[in-house]
């Protein structure tokens, strides 16, 4: 499958907490640095999502911004 | 400045294209590992964004969506 | 690939309009019902995506609003 | 009122789930073709949005990702 | 027509920015402080948005982040 | 630290409701005029946010819809 959006980034899962509508899931994308995903829980009980798991943080590059010293 | 954009990812300035509104701007995250965003023209200008900057890429946790196979 | 994207919707693509940066993609989902895709010129040409095809139209769930009359 | 979001797409409210903060909103925009919406608590008890609702789901054209086989 | 989205913020189109495929409007929201929305140019041409247009600023409160110093 | 974000609207914290994943926090940028964001629930935490603060609300272009009567 071929996806529009610009960011896949590997990475492996290092925390999921979960709400009553949404989840928060840590990605550790390299050794240090970290990107954080919120998905609803429906798509974390759906996808199996759990700490360990292989996964590709995925961004549109509109949501992309930029922040500049 | 503190931001509530959980995803802040220092990079480099890999690229940058503009169009008429937008401009496309790639950022090299980690060696082969790259981000895309798409910011307005006027702040490619603003921010005088060029080839070679240390910026960072900056994303709202509930824009990342994730990938498992 | 599982994705947490909540909304996959099958259309066919019904016109494709480049841009510098940007590309709008149409797609019908249903006879008579459209969505209107924004996704960079350079995902357009990277996928291929072209009058005819058949493709989801891909949106997280925080994306999507409601209106009521 | 004309809005410049470009998909509006009718449906019917399908299931309602309400978090803390979010609520989540399953609308089926055709026989057996869902729509899965976020949006605040707040939202749905101002909009008084209950399953049989006929509503539209707004998304604004850069939130709607492609992906192709 | 109730919409989900919690930000309706009203003012007055100061300039319009037609590009291939997105547009930019400046909008003043109060004396001195704009919003800038990046809609699609179909959607200016189809609401035919105007300098001086009296207009709404729409924004899903899962798109607004805080800086605090 | 300057972003690409083109909207940062001052204004100071009203309310603040704190869920499981995410927190809502109402802004107010002028007499009578809010604007409420949903953040997680640790960058609430983590910024110290509290009803009184002084903060800007911080939307990307691409977020910003227009509606007009």
């Amino acid at each position: 499958m071929k996806l529009s959006a610009r960011n896949l980034i590997p990475g492996t899962v290092k925390e999921v907490t979960i709400g009553l509508v949404n989840a928060e899931v840590v990605i550790e994308i390299a050794p240090g640095v970290e990107m954080v995903s919120v998905i609803t829980k429906n798509s974390v009980e759906r996808m199996g999502i759990k700490v360990g798991d292989k996964v590709d943080a995925m961004v549109k590059a509109t949501s992309v911004m930029i922040a500049k010293d």
